[in-house]
């Protein structure tokens, strides 16, 4: 048996909730450590959004929001909260779905999904008040977190930062990539031949989601308790992903 | 660190290709071995549905198939094949959406998937002709699986028959689990507390497809080459779950 038939997944023990402005980078390599193990090329480091979204002080006090006449409409058709509400239309450039007490949008980061990916569990102890907006540009926290790595170990690593979605026709949140660096987010086998030689007809995988939702299978849906996940075993093309390399353009989506 | 905080994942080294009539339990539990391992309680087995699809001789060859006049007509109207139009909607109990060269369809099964899930590569050789349908009943061949590997060695594990499927809004097929036994398929986390006793809001996991989507990581989207992978280290209540748990019910979808 050699390495290309198994994966390990390891939930990075004893991190400690994160505040604004932490350094992420030293908090992961000190938790590699303390789980015995050493970062290799290739390896792929899942993080949640949510502690990256708090490193980042994404943090917003609903009562410091008001909410405009069209958060005010929509709350009262929704039975929503305005001011969430306010702050999730901020988040989006359109509304996909409304119904009683849902709200499903089109982020400004291009993906779909309910209240935006507002949090408002596990925020900061037990205030109602305080919510977590998702990292202002993922991506670009991936690459930092994975060229700080770089620069401190001398490894290329790969980088998914991940949320937790719901989705039509099936119930269950699942793990998406919504920040990627250093490896493939979309990976494309179209044109390899598959067994008996004939070129594979659906062949793009949802790779860096699949890694995600792998991961939650140890971080579960909070997120916080184990928000960091070390996938060995991997192997995957040198290329740079990126997250929108998962979205689905709307004129070729026939459920929008 | 505990095993509460890692998983491996190993796909079972050379499974042959299955033909119709095989005993899949025995091809498995050979392939356990040949891999060095041992069966243990908990651990769950990921089989793609192709390899059950061949041992349960789910084979149909499209020369034998009379298309009748809805698939006729549909099949002019996306440009598709007509004995695969009609053998995709004899799977189905209706269609979701259709486009050029596209037929999205709610499966009999309960799923909504393109092409009822039929596949058309890797099934004979080079044969064009013969295509392959998904298992009659996912759950019950799980079920049957599970039955004999406790029979046999005394082991309770979990199954999932999984599937790769595409998605609205995003690109690349993840895994979903199609067939369920001696393990939940969607895992409900509510009324749980979060980390700091708050009751946590969005609390449904998509277990089984999840589970499947990490399993897809070794095997690909093939499915034949490295069809079985076991995944030991979950940590999940004592239940039994079905595949159709993981199915939103049409009614509270708001995209179909």
């Amino acid at each position: 048996m050699t390495d290309t038939f198994s994966l390990s997944l390891t939930a990075l023990p004893d991190i400690p909730l994160i505040q604004p402005g932490d350094n992420l980078t030293t908090i992961i390599l000190e938790a590699v450590a303390r789980a015995g193990m050493t970062l290799q090329d290739g390896d792929v480091l899942v993080i949640t959004s949510k502690i990256v979204s708090k490193a980042e002080g994404c943090l917003v006090d609903l009562r410091t929001i008001t909410p405009g006449a069209e958060a005010q409409a929509l709350a009262a058709e929704i039975d929503k909260d305005p001011q969430l509400v306010e702050l999730i239309l901020r988040e989006s450039v359109r509304i996909s779905r409304k119904a009683l007490h849902v709200l499903v949008v089109e982020h400004r980061l291009g993906f779909v999904s309910a209240n935006a990916g507002i949090d408002h569990s596990n925020v900061v102890g037990n205030d109602e008040n305080l919510v977590l907006l998702l990292p202002i540009d993922p991506d670009a926290s991936a690459r930092d977190i994975r060229t700080e790595i770089l620069n401190r170990t001398g490894t290329a690593i790969g980088i998914i930062i991940s949320d937790s979605h719901g989705r039509p026709f099936r119930l269950g949140t699942t793990g998406v990539a919504i920040g990627v660096a250093g490896m493939p987010a979309l990976l494309d086998l179209r044109g390899q031949p598959d067994l008996f030689g004939r070129t594979l007809r659906i062949s793009m995988l949802g790779y860096g989601d699949m890694i995600a939702s792998s991961a939650q299978l140890l971080t579960g849906e909070g997120g916080e308790g184990l928000p960091v996940v070390l996938v060995r075993g991997l192997q995957f093309p040198k290329m740079d992903g990126h997250a929108h390399d998962l979205q689905r353009p709307a004129e070729s989506d026939l459920y929008r």
